[in-house]
């Protein structure tokens, strides 16, 4: 196993002008590891509820993800439903039911602590630290948070990010996080709190990537038929750090290929419900929209 | 005289959260004129007022522009007064003077008639028809407009676009205009309107090209010191249509290059207030920030 996420697995029920689910398979931790699996073999260390179903279960298996580090725990599983308005740009909770995750501590199983390479899915920044003092000495360790940690637990979250190599977080939460409006002087800003590189995602905008050298630009791929966005931050990331962790090699160069491959995953995974989208996909469908990425910004 | 640009010359008064100017150079054919002239040699067709500084003139001039077609009414240039928040991303409109602009209805002088790039300014629709008229048979036609006309005059609006090569507005004006929220669709029926080439600007998330074969997408150069939008979008369509009117050639690999000079144009301009920036700026370093580009983009 090369690839650790820490993260939740979720039942989703959620709603878009396009359609809807009912309690479908969702989560950090799902949408990340199904994402990433396309590149490596990734482990899971999450917590599911009595309710989960064995297909679910079944379903990561298939796509050879380690699903040792997933406990079983009495209760229900974490529940989050949404409602997405027209222009699919932010979501309005209708419910969260936090149920088994609320007393979720992650323990890294011992076969797991030697992985090279960890995403710290967007928990809370204390369980998230936890995560790294069980881990023995991984070459490249990538966080994701969100507005309510960087507005409850920013102490911890700095605590964290202090220790992480790569942050990935959305435009919004860079500037709550940075106190600056301007993305140059945020990346200065948050490289000082720690992470060398940071990956902001900026939805249908695409991705920009800051290292101490250089920026990189990435667009978003422009889709006809948008179903539900919802994963599509973490599909970014399954794809950027699975992509990272296959090839073992974080240059500069190879950064910039890793958020293409994250907006490849993330431009799929909006293309249905759920992880309906990558049920079906195949790597040649991937390796495909690679190259129309390369179409899509040569000049 | 290679390209021509029928709109506003004005003197504008904007104050944004880096400083302020009180009637400093301003209006649409000004940003363009200026911002092109480092690739060809264009000709403005406009109104100043008594008011207009021969100070102005002179500089326009001093960048080989040809104002023959700037008429000197009596009366006050056009004025607006505007201020942009924190965020520079919206301009308050504090005060709007017409004046000489108001009844102001172009006459193109004849030695430009048979010029081949045309570029028609962000004014009254029924006007920009009036131009096409007057011109022999341009090469390629470019259009911007505004919500205003869109809302005001859209069938107006229409007739000129079905006549037009290519359409440069922002994003929530292609929405409007196209009723569709989807950029792709948009563009589809926007081309079934007339212009088969859709320049979709969106601020400081860069620029989307539509053509019938193809999407490319540009980013916007990442600044750090941001003094003033105003004239941003002019000066990105006079980087575009400068550089297609200088190598007249509309092949999709010469308007995807057109799209990044226009960028570049852009992202000088907004250094400082007015057209301050295009003052002192350099051919070398628009080169200079073009290569920049590529690097922002390369994977």
């Amino acid at each position: 196993m090369n690839l650790l996420v820490v993260g939740s697995v979720a039942l989703d029920s959620v709603e878009t002008p396009y359609g809807k689910v009912e309690k479908a398979l969702g989560g950090s931790a799902s949408y990340f590891s199904v994402a990433a699996s396309y590149f490596t073999e990734v482990g899971i260390v999450a917590v599911i509820g009595q309710d989960f179903s064995e297909d679910h279960v079944d379903f990561l298996k298939s796509r050879n993800i380690d699903v040792r580090g997933v406990s079983r725990d009495s209760g229900l599983t974490f529940h989050w439903k949404g409602r997405y308005s027209d222009d699919l740009n932010e979501a309005e909770t209708l419910d969260t039911q936090l149920n088994v995750f609320e007393s979720f501590r992650p323990v890294i199983p011992e076969e797991y602590r030697e992985v090279s390479f960890v995403f710290l899915a967007n928990i809370d920044p204390e369980l998230q630290l936890k995560v790294l003092e069980q881990v023995k000495d991984p070459k490249l360790t990538i966080c994701d948070t969100m507005n309510f940690w960087i507005e409850g637990k920013l102490e911890q979250l700095k605590e964290t990010i202090k220790r992480v190599d790569i942050l990935i977080i959305n435009e919004g939460e860079v500037r709550q996080l940075s106190q600056e409006y301007n993305l140059v002087k945020a990346y200065r800003k948050i490289s000082s709190y720690g992470p060398k590189t940071l990956v902001i995602k900026q939805g249908s905008y695409g991705a920009l990537l800051f290292t101490p050298t250089s920026i990189f630009s990435a667009p978003a791929y422009p889709l006809e038929k948008l179903s539900d966005p919802t994963g599509a931050g973490d599909c970014f990331a399954g794809g950027f750090a699975g992509y990272l962790a296959k090839i073992k090699n974080v240059d500069e160069n190879e950064l910039r290929k890793a958020v293409i491959y994250g907006s490849v995953m993330a431009s799929f995974n909006v293309e249905d419900f759920s992880l309906g989208r990558l049920r079906t996909l195949t790597f040649d469908e991937v390796e495909k929209r690679f190259k129309s990425f390369e179409k899509l910004t040569r000049f």
